[in-house]
């Protein structure tokens, strides 16, 4: 395995109030799935129990896998660990591979229960191999064609708007937001939440027991930067155009062209770029 | 019970470089955790489930839990629920309930299945009447008393250094970082990764593997916002100070003040905030 890199490329549209929009390279994030296993020596053989999945950068993965367990509270001490290895087949499309076992010494003793309280399970294999899109997204459909096309202005309009909306944000500094607005840049909903998931549950949420979703004609904006997950709720809401303040990592944008999603970052001032389903940001 | 408020205050001192420092009371993000549970109806009672608990801001509890269920693909319907409600006893010491069940209707078949990948679980009545800290943090130990003193100048050079061990953040706008400092300032390890946590890990993996672990006489810092999670790593690693660039969570102030680590907040150009463990910063 040759060593994984921190960031990839991938094409982008400029778009800037009065300017043509310029398609570039730009350089990401890369976020794929790591799957966490103990290794336990029974009988000559390992067998293993995958005890968590990260959404991670690649790169120093032994690391985080002995740092995870060490901060878990899991293991405390290096003698506890015989080896630490990557396993099985590369994630598919990708000289990449998504799953890391932590061999056990002889007789060392977790408490496993401390995990029932934390942290994503997988059954057996869970990331292994697959696209990491196959590997999370079970259950999750592309958003059906529409016709729905949104003006650059809008976009535009929408950190104003925003910055207008939030409350706590400016007492504290430490909230993330999700705003929900309507396709000519009306607030629609607002929540906030140290948790930008949280954030984005909360809107969704309301809309929801308002029997208003699915979200079709709907923007979302969030705080901060596109990850996956939050890619995969919109998706799952049917949102159909996702702004953010912050960039997208590499899963974020590929899973946005994977489900039909219009993916913009760095929303800021008068300017964005568009990561995934440019066809919906219209210019006349 | 009263709304939930999104912030509180704390007492804060805030140090510049050529001025005296400052005392003053500061308006926080309020991070608690929130254990959601599916209600099922069963011979005319309910029978509970705990499927989450997710680090929150209290507030629209109910719509966090109705979209974190539709979001994650359990419900699809508002029918589906019958009612939504907090309940058992209110967190020791606040007036907040920090558990809420979502009662769904006869006949309604959710596919747990989805969230055994996923999410964190809880044994029965993981956060209902404990104190965050009691009910999150079984098994993590105070750090022991030390003398150890760091001077503000030191503090006040770490952004600049941060800045120029930074490798990938410049290219990307996408990665956090964490990075561990001797106490005279200078860069001891350095990790960057889509998740904060992992970044964390990942420096401390690499300490923990090398022997070098507890990290007794080190200072963390990290890009963003300080959480409760961040907090509680560090305290399991025996980190005595911790540096945010951004601001830091309720919940991670208490778990500092009940640990006994010095946390600073805003850790930017020639300015910091004291939030917990003032005695280890000296003036001279």
């Amino acid at each position: 395995m040759k060593p994984a890199p921190a960031y990839s490329e991938t094409a982008v549209r400029r778009v800037a109030a009065g300017e043509e929009h310029v398609d570039f390279e730009d350089v990401l994030a890369i976020e794929e799935p790591l799957e966490i296993r103990l290794g336990f020596p029974v009988e000559g053989k390992i067998e293993h129990r995958a005890i968590s999945v990260t959404m991670r950068t690649p790169g120093d993965d032994l690391s985080l896998a002995a740092g995870f367990l060490y901060t878990e509270g899991i293991l405390n001490h290096r003698d506890q660990i015989v080896r630490i290895r990557h396993c099985g087949i590369p994630a598919k499309g990708k000289n990449l591979q998504n799953t890391i076992v932590v061999e056990l010494a002889d007789g060392v003793d977790v408490d496993l229960e401390r995990l029932t309280r934390n942290f994503y399970t997988t059954s057996s294999c869970g990331v292994c191999g697959k696209s990491s899109i196959e590997a999370l997204h079970a259950g999750v459909t592309k958003l059906a064609d529409d016709d729905l096309v949104v003006r650059p202005d809008v976009i535009h309009s929408l950190p104003a708007t925003a910055l207008t909306a939030q409350a706590t944000f400016e007492k504290t500094g430490g909230l993330h937001a999700s705003i929900i607005f309507d396709l000519e840049g009306r607030v629609d909903t607002i929540a906030e939440d140290v948790g930008r998931h949280n954030a984005l549950d909360k809107v969704i949420g309301r809309k929801f027991m308002a029997g208003k979703t699915p979200l079709s004609d709907k923007i979302l904006m969030v705080s901060g930067r596109a990850s996956f997950e939050l890619l995969q709720k919109a998706v799952m809401a049917g949102i159909p155009v996702v702004c953010a303040v912050g960039a997208p990592s590499s899963l974020a944008i590929e899973a946005a062209r994977e489900f039909g999603v219009t993916l913009l970052g760095f929303v800021r001032g008068q300017r964005f770029n568009v990561y995934a389903g440019k066809e919906r940001i219209v210019y006349r």
